[in-house]
């Protein structure tokens, strides 16, 4: 996707009422090499008014570029799968928490207004080591904690994730690191990802990763077929009386700005091919 | 599909661990030329130890002919909204309360042991209508109550439904009409399908109507794309501990003979698609 698509599409994610977009990740750009324009879309997305721009890091070094790009939040993920963690960063446990003390201390010394965050990757499970324990879970979310990051985030990164599951564990996490806990990052794998987000409401998480069109994946997750697509999550908050402040029509709409940047890439959701219900009036729309 | 393909499909899946299965509509054959053999596959259907077999009906003309054809239950769809109603059964509400009464008075006196069960289409919007209000649907359900059916199973025909409206209404359905309450009829449409099945299951719903590989829908209602999948919201019950009895794998395994017997019909589901999760222990499996 050219940066001048990337740009656009994100005008028309803010445009449709979104206040928070991860616009790209610094990596490896032989790695990822469409990732190579992550400075310049950065400062595009600096540019709209009242929109919080978040980018994904994996190490103290790229975390440098990130900040010196000016995004408002660094994502770092953190997998409590240490076969995921070789797979996925290269790096064991202890390197990746050094690596997070390590940019926890560049941004109290030198960009203090930076929110970092932890994605607790393969929280529900993993793909390479199967079942990841719960008190393995709230152990690497602790070490995370101790090393000052503002928020941790439990990813489901393989869709491995149920309901059950979401409500023993968070309340569990909640206890370990407090108001750390930050929001929740679910997939759509195997068609839980919304009953994940009920199920997660029920336990008072209030902020949900989601991806437009349903885009993504994990590179070394097999199978990891993408987030859960924003428009129908949107539709769901909405539908329970929850305002996101996001205009599902436009929402909607911005699909075309995606495909035209993305030619031939598959885009996934119901909400956008069945329509909205006939008399539907989203929670923001009332307010 | 051809009877023995039908045949070989329902075999399939009552040796995966399914129960209770509804085999097929006694219908104009002009309207649904498809279900013409009705009869043929209900015989066979009642060859298979430990199996309910479930049909719809319109009528009272077409539940003489699933009577005589010894069918366990008769379901009956009777939507709240009645433009729905004038487009699906070309009866108004007057006509179809008529008919249940004739078939639940024909039924206490010649098949004294077969079910009567209601589908109550659009009782959480309709396509035509938009918005149903829910004391319309309190007040249908009531009525068909009064007629002396079985259990009356509110059904999403649509697509609108969402987790909250699940949790209101059906509280306020049971305290109308009671045990008569039997469960919930969910469609996928709009992505929301197993979201609502937590919010059911939240509710005190225990029973789930679903299709294989999701096919299905309903021809007067554009966009229904058919019910939630099978394959997914068993993996949903037995991720949360709860045991359908049924045997995932076996699931899977019969969209093949589903696939034999319906050359290039898309096959709906994520589950078949991204396999278990590693590790997985279903709870069937556990107990």
């Amino acid at each position: 996707m050219s940066t001048p698509a990337k740009e656009r599409w994100i005008d028309a994610l803010a445009a449709a009422g979104l206040r928070r977009i991860q616009v790209g990740s610094f990596v490896s750009t032989r790695a990822l090499p469409q990732m190579a324009d992550c400075a310049d879309v950065v400062r595009h997305a600096l540019s709209i008014p009242d929109l919080q721009v978040s980018v994904l890091v994996p190490n103290l070094r790229y975390a440098r570029a990130a900040f010196d790009a000016g995004a408002h939040a660094l994502t770092v993920p953190m997998s409590v799968s240490e076969p995921h963690s070789l797979a996925n960063v290269r790096k064991t446990h202890e390197e990746m928490i050094e690596e997070i003390r390590a940019i926890v201390a560049l941004r109290d010394a030198r960009y203090p207004g930076t929110t970092i965050e932890i994605g607790l990757a393969t929280a529900f499970g993993c793909t390479i080591q199967g079942v990841v324990p719960e008190n393995d879970v709230l152990r690497t979310a602790s070490r995370v904690a101790e090393c000052g990051v503002d928020s941790i985030h439990p990813a489901d990164t393989v869709g491995f994730a149920g309901p059950a599951q979401i409500r023993r564990l968070i309340p569990r996490l909640r206890a370990e690191v407090g108001e750390t806990l930050g929001g929740i990052h679910l997939h759509d794998t195997r068609g839980q990802g919304l009953a994940n987000v009920v199920a997660a409401l029920d336990v008072d998480v209030h902020a949900f990763d989601s991806s437009h069109a349903g885009l993504g994946g994990c590179p070394y997750a097999p199978g990891a077929t993408g987030n859960v697509v924003t428009e129908d999550l949107v539709f769901l908050l909405e539908s329970m009386g929850l305002r996101t402040g996001v205009d599902l029509d436009r929402l909607v709409e911005a699909r075309a700005t995606l495909a035209a940047g993305l030619p031939g890439v598959e885009l996934h959701g119901h909400v956008a091919c069945a329509g909205l219900p006939k008399g539907f009036v989203p929670a923001t729309a009332a307010a």
